[in-house]
């Protein structure tokens, strides 16, 4: 599968890369996503981690690592395959919480790729961000449902979603609902302009004004948002590594190739000790970001949370793999912070990984806070 | 000076910032130059670095670095007081270098603001990159000149600029040889599409086609073209660092001020130990850069090359600069990565120094020659 | 049998770590030894990787990893289990490569604990050390065996092991021997004083003046030896890389139950930022050393040479786990640097792990041309 | 001077180095301090730092620099001059500070190198350590006098100190008072085991139990002593930096030489990349510690408290310098963590330096803590 994903990836989506590359329509926009997927589904490639009764592959974590890598050596090939972010995470939340109902309105479309989502709980000062406690959109009990207003942040893919979960405060706890793109009380105001510009729907900053949601979509428990946020949690944590250690490697591979070309001072360059020492470097970052990548796959494949294993290889991996970028854009030259090689490119989406999903402080705080728990009671 | 600089860039310069990002016309093209250097030549800051017979004002190097830095705190503020690459750079090297009419044709626009400036050295591989032995281009003796063919990449300010200073290989040796840009034979012919965007007349790659230069236009001495750009080479390297210094304290204060507003984890966010750390960080990496720029630029006043002092100060500020804008990127969390913040864009402008004027590597490969060659022999 | 170690470290051999720090009777000599390993005997721990009809308790890489790490929470755990470098790797090599003679003569009694070994290949320069192919010692044939003479250096353990396994040039190729330390012809010149100072027998000089080695003590196949010293390679850096973790786990666990009792600027110690940065930065290095060594393990337990994955598990964690103890010494101020804890004792005697078995720039050269190899043809 | 000094130190003090090496007579004792200043005195290479009117120097800190590197050359070399810590930096303080009786009976004999002397300010927790406020050494006024009694620790030096300068709370406030060390109520109770071992004197638990000072060996004004204790802060930070960079550049001369001798793979070490590297990053970091240095002493000289300069300085280079000597160490591969060389130990003497004179985290704290205030209000 991974070398089908691989092979997939590099004849038929790669060339879109440069095609669209910071352009409003991020990564082709849905023209190309449903072009795209239908020759993924044509494949069977598409949604490796959807359902099986959906159509989905139903990979575990640990199968769907090298699938994922594979599919992210293109900064569009996860959107090809039906699983990018937020997408991807937001199949295993409705997998796991959603209602008979629900999952036939909102799963079925989304893993066959009908339609995209978006996860709606990231909040502006001093609303929710970091620190998930500070939720301001409030959620109040009206005639049959509930009645939504607040504004969120960085809703990655909001921008022509087919539907939204989103998180609100319901008295002290919080509860998630799910609301079709098309309901009154929701507007996307802008994109937030960010350095990435794959991510197709953009980052978006998204209005809710007086949203209603019926009680039947309420998704899961009411005043349990937060603890089913959790479900979604380590996964997606883990996919985003998946897809970015592709993008690394490709990154990688452009400057060994291109040092192992390159002439300079009567050697290759990839003959010369400082290169030797910038490759050596990338492939141990590479090779630790994999090892504890699959670690925490093997821990949520056998029905851990596994937060502390999904803490520390999101964490690692969000540096690791930047600078996996880093040495490689140093490695070609000049040419490697030109759109002439794809390294630069690559530099910039990557670097918001290491604050998107838990900036690395964050996720720093609650790893020594646990340690200290552990060691010290 | 350095105080009146500061306040103009911020009042007439910085707002155009935001207005021209990555556009084709790169820092607002030339029409925006001409009037920001009208306003600087009317507040009396135009050129500090040009000789004062030509209306510059003159400054060493040690006086230059506060004012450079103050001009760098907006990415145009440079090329606003005319003390931009590489045109400050020529303009040294041709008040060491050029004959009297050279001066007059050349150096009093340059100085003056009438024009701009190209110098074309670097050569697509295998021509002349890190090793400048490798030098391809050549020139031939013709009817009363010099007949030079060659390709030429990333020529900062090639597109528009007024005149080139172009090296190339006379036999074993290599020679500097002046052209206006209106000369038969130079041909800009793409830009090359780098991360960084703010850079006038763009980083270009440059075709250079039976040129013809005429005996008199030959700048300083036939054979001598390197020596005469290890002139250059030392005070250019300082006030890049001098630039970029004014750009990375703009991220990092824009940081500091974020951090001492953003409140989590019921705590100002400049007040959690991280940030401190982040902060305190910054603080270290820019004094310990202004200090090893200040003693480079003493050596220099002092009328050494300094080539020691000014490659330890480039590439220990090439990293340390980057370090800082990283870390004011990551203490503004989701809108580091934004344009709601202008940290994002340093950051992108900032990484190439990295590489452009000599790569870190080369620059730790001559060091350490030089540190055998003294302490071994 | 992790826990059953653990217990019996922290119970019977942690308390002699103080008593024997840096004496000349390193690890408190064989008589300590002798103590330990029949206290390790009775409890059924010895000799946790030896073959099983010696009385080892047989166990893979993989299961082994916990258990030697178990042991490395004191400096002298693996002696007391028998699990000592260079004893524990000479065993992987003689269950390999030895002759049913050589099994019971040597092997048996290593297994045992009734004596110690010695693995005598590094030479000091210009001869074998981080390049093998400089080997000087000069093995010739004599009558009915060989006559061998050379110097070699820090070889572990030398002083009071009972035999030695001797790589000699034998031509063009090398070949490994077996020789009593009762041999005439071989004498430990000196111990070499390295930083480290917990390895019974510790880092000697040894000459080889004219020693005989009958036929039936070659080791192996004449000519093979640096193919059978592959055989110990893999194994071997791996088990270091257990017992160091264990080392550095111990430091790091003082240093977080030092930081929850410190009280400082009116908060425990452990609650402040920047030490809260230091302790996951510790738990993500282990997690990081820990994954990769679980990985390399079972690439070699599924009979792989796993020459890859074992140097950079091994490059990895030498330098990861010392990041650990410095951020341990760090945390626990002037005590940190004092033997009022164990902290930089541990510091010291891990700091030469970067050094031995293969400098981490001689693993990184290795690891780099691998790379270009593969992805670069 | 200071090739004076460097001159003196390489052939009078360095043959000491290794004769004493972790003994309890630690730098030989007070015999060969005596014997040393005797031979620095003749050679006026004596208390370059001490009032002239004492039979010092008196050179400023700029002045001073070079000397105290070159001293720091050797281990014992700022004992041989008598510009050792904390002798030095307790001649500033009372020169500062001393009353006109106190001059005669303290500063003079210590400037001559009489007697040493100790500054007894740190306290075991949760006393003042880090954070001075928690001082709990108390004194109440007694008969003619004060009554102290408290418990000091990391007293450098206290082991034979002619004196002791006491910081003691008086009241709400803190207080100095100078104290012979054959008065009755100090008792030196232990020599902390740390890993420095070359600090004449030690570093000492010190009991202070009723001693008993008269009105006239109050240092200062009562109540003032941090305020005084302010003045000796910032030019002892830069004296320990000096004399710390002397034994950073004698790891990094030895590193380099070594490497020039050392063939390897067909080639000099030092003309392998990694090699270059390491022994570039050596010069660069070497040159930043010199620059920032510098810079702080002439803001010394100037007259100004420096105590942001000295901070940065301070942390920098205790990170730096030990970076150093990491590298120096790895250079050296197996003889760098030997005695054969020097580097090991220089490694061991210098970690220290990140904690003592405040840990580089409590600096940090500091340095952020003024950044916010002068950025953002």
């Amino acid at each position: 599968m991974a070398a089908a994903t691989r092979d997939f990836v590099e004849r038929l989506v790669l060339p879109h890369d440069d095609e669209h590359d910071g352009d409003v329509e991020a990564a082709g926009g849905d023209a190309l996503r449903v072009e795209l997927q239908a020759q993924a589904r044509a494949a069977g490639l598409l949604s490796p981690h959807g359902p099986v009764e959906y159509g989905g592959l139903g990979l575990g974590m640990v199968e769907r690592a090298p699938v994922l890598e594979a599919a992210g050596y293109s900064l569009f090939g996860a959107m090809a395959i039906n699983a990018n972010a937020p997408d991807e995470g937001n199949v295993h939340l409705l997998d796991q919480v959603a209602s008979g109902g629900q999952r036939e309105r909102y799963l079925r479309p989304l893993v066959a790729g009908e339609l995209r989502s978006a996860f709606a709980m990231t909040e502006p000062a001093p609303g929710a961000g970091s620190d998930p406690g500070n939720l301001t959109t409030q959620a109040v009990p009206g005639d049959g449902g509930w009645i939504i207003s607040g504004r969120k942040h960085f809703i990655t893919g909001a921008d022509g979603a087919g539907f939204f979960i989103v998180m609100a405060r319901t008295g002290a706890d919080a509860t998630m609902f799910l609301a079709p793109a098309s309901a009154p009380g929701i507007r996307v105001e802008r994109h937030i302009n960010t350095m990435d510009r794959s991510m197709i729907g953009g980052h978006c900053e998204v209005v809710l004004d007086d949203l209603f949601v019926p009680e039947e979509d309420v998704l899961g428990e009411v005043g349990r948002g937060f603890a089913h946020a959790q479900v979604r949690l380590g996964p997606a944590r883990m996919t985003h590594v998946m897809r970015w250690s592709g993008a690394a490697r490709r990154a990688h591979e452009t400057a060994v190739r291109y040092a192992a070309e390159r002439q300079m001072f009567g050697s290759r360059l990839c003959d010369l000790g400082m290169a030797q020492q910038q490759i050596a470097d990338n492939e141990i970052d590479l090779a630790a970001t994999q090892a504890l990548l699959l670690q925490a796959c093997a821990e949520l494949d056998a029905g851990g949370r596994a937060s502390k294993a999904t803490s520390i290889a999101k964490t690692f991996a969000a540096e690791a793999l930047y600078r996996v970028v880093d040495r490689a854009t140093q490695l070609c030259g000049g040419l490697g912070v030109s759109q002439d090689l794809p390294v630069a490119k690559i530099a910039r989406e990557l670097r918001p990984f290491r604050i998107y999903d838990g900036p690395s402080e964050v996720h720093r705080w609650s790893i020594a806070k646990r340690a200290v728990r552990e060691l010290a009671g």
